[in-house]
């Protein structure tokens, strides 16, 4: 149900779609939708959220609320940044999974834009939002600790709001509009935050 | 009129904002806004050219089409960009302005995605979008050839890109959302684009 909603929100917007053309799509009832779901914007975030961890690692709607701590010790990823022996080693391992992210993630942007017109839509937007800044908040701080670290008068804080804005959404829609490659924009964002964020600029 | 359609607009989106509305802020009567400006899209369209060039700059529509080359003399900062003696210079003068029209563009960022669900409104966008593309790859050529000039291997091609998703609304609006000033952002525009596109990174 999640990939049929992911098509569907990728090429109709928020506004263009609907439960019932999901459901058609999955090949399921319309009430079916509505119990897993509840609402067309409760939808968008699940979807936002398989796209985010990978439509074959989803399961169903997690119980709310949860902490994003708990949460990442299940990302396979989680367990190589740790084990990342340098920062640059471990930014290099952020990076190379959450640009595979943003290209999941990048087709959702319209209907994530289409939904903050209603007070739901906007909730959701901001959530996600936060969760995305506590990961990114958390990522750092590992990197941090790293032999090398972060470059000389760079703070957590602001190497976390660096890579924010960096390692976004409309940044990897922005290169790919260029028409950069998958490939090329996931080495371009790794040399340009190696060298803006770390003290291993060489 | 379009000072007030540009607070309508940032205030209410595209959807939610309607001629008679823009002409009722304005104290004008709505027959004059469509005589002037045709369509909400139109009007959307020529309030974005406003904030580029800065409201006490515009004056009315101008003939279409036209070309950004014979534009680009009119602009005060072209003539400074000429005359900066250093890549660097020329860099520090673009990025000063260019920060300052994404501080006025940026509230209009969720009116243009709302209009993109109009064809009218795609047409605009993708025509404003092929301007800032020209625009930039102008300037990068420019810089190009000032003394020191493009990082080794750096093409205008890649650094034109570059500036394009940095120098953005996107990333504009990233960092004001992570509580960055206008100064601390156009501070660090102006020492990223150095470091990541000039020779002169020291």
């Amino acid at each position: 149900m999640v990939q049929a909603a992911y098509e569907t929100f990728a090429a109709e917007g928020f506004l263009g779609t609907t439960m019932a053309a999901v459901a058609k799509r999955a090949g399921v009832a319309a009430p079916t939708m509505y119990y897993t779901f509840g609402t067309k914007v409760a939808l968008l975030g699940e979807t936002l959220g398989a796209a985010i961890v990978g439509f074959d690692q989803w399961r169903a709607p997690p119980p709310e609320p949860f902490e994003i701590a708990d949460l990442l010790p299940v990302h396979s990823w989680w367990a190589d940044l740790l084990a990342a022996p340098t920062a640059r080693d471990a930014l290099g391992v952020f990076v190379a999974q959450g640009t595979d992210i943003l290209k999941r993630v990048g087709p959702l942007v319209p209907a994530l834009h289409g939904a903050s017109g209603d007070p739901e839509g906007q909730e959701m937007a901001r959530v996600s939002e936060e969760r995305r800044v506590e990961t990114y908040r958390a990522v750092v701080d590992v990197i941090a600790t790293k032999p090398r670290g972060l470059r000389r008068g760079m703070t957590v804080e602001t190497a976390t709001d660096i890579m924010l804005v960096i390692l976004s959404a409309e940044a990897y829609q922005g290169f790919a509009a260029r028409g950069w490659t998958h490939e090329r924009t996931k080495r371009y964002f790794t040399s340009l935050l190696t060298e803006q964020v770390l003290a291993t600029a060489d």
